[in-house]
């Protein structure tokens, strides 16, 4: 398989209402069945109208840009400094949920398309009606991502392409199993197109040619998933919050533990509260023992002195070590000791 | 611009000691000086006997791989089941620290190069002084990410093409400067490298024709500064522990909170002071009573009755509110009340 990947020039500025389908075809006649389009997301979004008026300058810019964000906002995942990482209604998880203050007038904020998947379909299905195209269409955006300084762009729709290459239960030519290899093609796609389409130069369209073969159209007449599929739900992510903010919810999570006990559940590992008591020893108040006795919980035994400040000092050891033990995945609940 | 991506077949199965830069340039005698040539990551370690006999089964096998990982891991990252989520030496954030039991015999598994970017250069320079082809050389590997599905090529070396594009300080058409537009192009010729290779048809090398000038060999002469500069360092990810991870030091880090005063700094924030004690006001005894006394502290009043429980459970009561200070970024120390 060899690929070309061919910048489209000449779009120009696009308004709201604009014809993208016509723009393209106008500025790319020599656009062929099987190419795949990666359209940034911007043309997209100002073609459809995704745009809010803001105030050019001052504390009433930045005001409005924290009211977009928030109506733009599903969830919060990550902040420092002025970093917003949030993720959007679509389930994208991106700074400043894709707002743009670039190659857009001053006063004035772009959105991310409302639905980038019906939007490539929109698109796609324009350029066969209306131009005789047959032809995938991946909207693209530019993304960070952690781990790795740099942005690369991703697919935020897609249409006519199938989104991933699936290889798990292939085999390789060792004999070996392959696993998790799913590639995210559509992905590599926008990345690809980011080559050629720079950030300033006008070059909001690209086409990857030789990927879709023009000889098994079969191959991509169906829209597809989309490329909501790479979008990974919260619960399956390793990563669903900052690294402060999983921090401080696990701070919080030790200020509120239950009072009450814990459904029955699987009994505690026992090396799992050794490894908790051990954490809080350095900490506890000399004489305070903790002593675990396997199957039924740990004894807390004060000091022997019984007077006022040693026995609330008692009580925050106790917490201590129950936030100690859910730490290690251990709940606990505090029975009252027999003094 | 326009880019070519051609896949480079034919170089067969790779062994220890073997001369990389002679075998790509005997399967594609059609290179050129300016063509970035993408190679996997694999056939570099394997050229490079990065390889280690493992068991082909059992829990041997799987002793053997713990090993491994442990010796390639810098830091853990986060774990789920069976997914392993390290920061290796390198400084990449890698599933198993990037060691492949795929493409190798059954009884081996393929570690990463030691030093892709000296990987990079090496294979650049044998190239030039041996083959007197001027090329840049990426090595690439598959990496997964958080919140999307799918895995995409990245870069872990690179020699003789600038890693990065900076748009950062220029102004788009409207007039706007652009602030964080700095794009990882070695991940994305990785990315676009990857549609034409796949991963079982033994095409380990492509190539990306036309994003370097052979016409102004100057822009690439140098190696420059290599994958490397992609790495981002611990401190300034956000990301730097698995969410669960992440909410388990916070709860280890509740049953540590310091006994000593820490050392001055800025006073509290008011308002999350008020947050901190509204957050245990459902879970502390009632009686009990936190009171907000700005730039001193919070008074704390235990219940009226002064018996063994109630002073231990105000005890918990402190180091609850001490929780949810520490979660609202307040440092705290107890001072005993005066009964």
């Amino acid at each position: 398989m060899k690929l070309e990947v061919l910048p489209v020039t000449g779009i120009g500025d696009v308004a709201p209402g604009d014809d993208l389908a016509a723009l393209i075809a106008g500025a790319a006649p020599w656009l062929r069945d099987g190419d795949v389009l990666v359209v940034t997301s911007k043309i997209v979004s100002k073609a459809e109208g995704r745009l809010v008026d803001v105030p050019t300058d001052g504390p009433e810019r930045a005001a409005a840009r924290d009211e977009v964000l928030a109506a733009e906002t599903a969830r919060r995942v990550a902040t420092r400094g002025q970093t917003r990482i949030v993720q959007t209604h679509h389930g994208f998880v991106m700074a400043s949920a894709g707002i743009d203050a670039s190659n857009v007038e001053r006063d004035r904020l772009v959105l991310l398309p409302k639905d980038p998947d019906a939007s490539a379909r929109a698109l796609r299905a324009a350029l066969r009606e209306r131009h005789g195209l047959d032809v995938a269409v991946v909207v693209s955006d530019t993304m960070g991502r952690p781990w790795r300084n740099g942005l690369t762009d991703v697919a935020l729709g897609a249409a006519g392409i199938p989104p991933t290459r699936d290889h798990r239960g292939e085999t390789d030519p060792y004999g070996n199993e392959l696993h998790i290899t799913q590639m995210a093609i559509i992905d590599e796609l926008a990345a690809a197109s980011e080559l050629v389409k720079g950030k300033t130069d006008q070059v909001p369209v690209a086409v990857v040619r030789g990927y879709l073969s023009p000889a098994a159209p079969s191959a991509y007449l169906a829209d597809g998933p989309g490329a909501v599929v790479l979008v990974r739900d919260g619960a399956s992510d390793m990563f669903s919050l900052g690294t402060a903010e999983a921090r401080a919810a696990g701070l919080l999570e030790a200020a509120l533990l239950p009072t009450e006990p814990p459904p029955a559940g699987e009994p505690a590992d026992p090396a799992a509260v050794e490894r908790a008591i051990a954490a809080v020893a350095g900490v506890v108040a000399p004489g305070t023992l903790f002593t675990h006795i396997p199957d039924k919980g740990v004894r807390a035994t004060p000091p022997p002195a019984a007077d006022p400040a040693t026995l609330i000092r008692f009580g925050t050891d106790l917490h201590r070590l129950r936030a100690a033990l859910a730490a290690e995945g251990a709940p606990s609940v505090p029975v009252t000791p027999v003094l």
